[in-house]
């Protein structure tokens, strides 16, 4: 391996925030920086969670920190988020969610209470989604070098499909189905970060997404393909998947399901809702003959409940994601360059 | 479970530094509060690795955060240690090291070059144990909210023998046996930090013991339990193990094997060098009939040439861990309360 640092230090001589975004130079360092540099054929699925041949069972191993500002948000907070975001992860894979392990690190000074709240929430949340946390680690650093909590959980779940359900599994005519309306974590953590009002109370949409998952795949749904629909939003995860799979996505925007508030929010922020953060969503990819099996069990659970079609699997077309506009005009989709909302998980 | 916060918060409203030394506060820290709200019987078995029945196979599943200061030391730097952290704590359960995940929390301003550089240790360091990195994710958090780098390492390992290698299959009558001589990662980066210099150069003891508990393993021994003597340094490790196995360990204190650095250090310093950290340093409990045969097998490995015989399990004594000391006194083991060497690790 070259041992010439990749990135052109003299452009980005220092991490800035944007390459934790989601976006463009998210995307530019994990590729040629560290997936170049630990190079091997699990790491470059390019999938969320690892799927792992032990000699005779096969388990999927994901690992997630999460830094999110403010530690309480509406819906949710840093703990539980912990929990459901690598419970998720796990679930996108196709795995049955059941060990995991919890890294901390806090910051001197942290209120005790303010952790006990957090480990409470931790436990309710693990048994929700019936996971075990087995085995953890707790460091403190000073005060000024870190921000009360942050938590790293990383997960194994047990594959008991005999296909994978991963990128690489993604055909052409395979239909793209959303689970759920978009924005609502982006728009909820940056409104409460900010001050600002609805008139409807709107919460994240955080949830686990194990027990939907498990709906799909025990009614004899075939998922090429899922993905949950977290930093840097659907549009992020379909330029991922598209690229990832070799495939193009054609996307009818009309079809894309916003409340209210969050297309008010993201008109009056400034903000485009296909790239801002969810954390109960995601898209899979099915046959079409799969199409309304699917749509009918993701209708019929509380976290599908606004499934909708969104777009087709294609061989060819002039960039990997092409959104098709309401008035008709097709725009190349293209990660954004940083983030919208920093530290939103 | 009660749901008041069962450290007393009006005597500690908030997480001090000392709650991450390795000492009586981290251990109430985790028994009290970790432990007792994420109750099972995994979690429980007060081991670095989880040990996990999956329907066929057998893995071990382990955390650790990195948080060390400065990112380079003598003798390594935090990407090797993250490496080199974990898949000791997997061969410390037994376990074959095959796969990781890291977890970085880059901060705002982090210099790319530092990063690459990190990078490429990981990378060597993981290839010299012959683990996979196969999963990762990426946060950047605000200048000021970090500390250069905080790395997240969490591995499965394969469990391959019938018996566990954990604190509760230690024995009355089992010989306590050490690797190597004690101090060198603590009193190393103590050093550096504080820019004290040495006649000789020394270097922290860093190292992966997956080939030296191979070598232990494939010889025949039946190595009941093993401990990597990291933060909190033996005497933690000692105090945790007797307590979670229930049985009593007596250490003959000038058995202990120091160098000549470490000593002078810790007595201008003030540390006690039981409870100094290392990095490359285990102690394992063993029958009496396997210690010769163990002795020779860690004295042919260049990580266990100074490896003695430190101690014995009784079924009785007035505390845990009794250390006769050289003059012959008999002294109580006890954690100190903190840490002596913050963010060592």
């Amino acid at each position: 391996m070259n041992p010439i640092c990749p990135i052109p230090i003299q452009k980005y001589p220092h991490i800035l925030l944007s390459h934790g975004g989601g976006g463009k130079m998210m995307s530019q360092l994990i590729q040629e920086m560290f997936i170049s540099a630990f190079d091997n054929p699990l790491l470059k699925q390019g999938h969320d969670s690892a799927l792992i041949d032990l000699p005779q069972n096969r388990i999927a191993l994901t690992t997630d920190s999460y830094v999110i500002n403010p530690l309480f948000f509406p819906g949710g907070d840093i703990a539980s988020l912990a929990i459901y975001g690598t419970v998720n992860d796990l679930a996108m894979a196709g795995a049955r969610p059941l060990y995991l392990s919890v890294g901390f690190i806090l910051e001197e000074g942290l209120c005790m209470e303010t952790l006990w709240n957090l480990i409470l929430s931790m436990r309710e949340a693990a048994e929700r989604c019936q996971v075990k946390i087995v085995t953890g680690d707790t460091k403190v650093v000073n005060r000024g070098k870190g921000d009360g909590i942050y938590i790293n959980t990383s997960g194994v779940g047990l594959l008991e499909t005999k296909h994978s359900i991963c990128p690489q599994s993604i055909q052409e005519g395979d239909v793209i189905l959303l689970s759920g309306d978009l924005g609502r974590h982006g728009v909820a953590v940056m409104a409460f970060r900010e001050g600002l009002e609805f008139e409807t109370k709107l919460q994240s949409d955080l949830a686990p997404l194990h027990d939907l998952v498990k709906c799909l795949m025990d009614s004899g749904v075939v998922i090429h393909c899922m993905r949950d629909l977290t930093r840097g939003g659907l549009g992020s995860a379909l330029i991922e998947l598209a690229e990832t799979s070799k495939f193009f996505f054609e996307i009818e925007e009309k079809s894309i399901p916003l409340c209210e508030d969050v297309e008010a929010a993201c008109e009056i922020l400034g903000l485009d809702p296909l790239f801002v953060a969810n954390e109960g969503r995601f898209v899979l990819f099915v046959s079409p003959q799969d199409q309304e099996k699917a749509l009918n069990i993701l209708r019929s659970h509380p976290l599908g409940e606004n499934a909708v079609k969104i777009g087709e699997v294609k061989s060819q077309l002039i960039a990997p994601v092409i959104l098709k506009s309401k008035i008709g005009v097709a725009r190349i989709l293209d990660f954004i360059s940083g983030e919208q909302l920093p530290r939103i998980c």
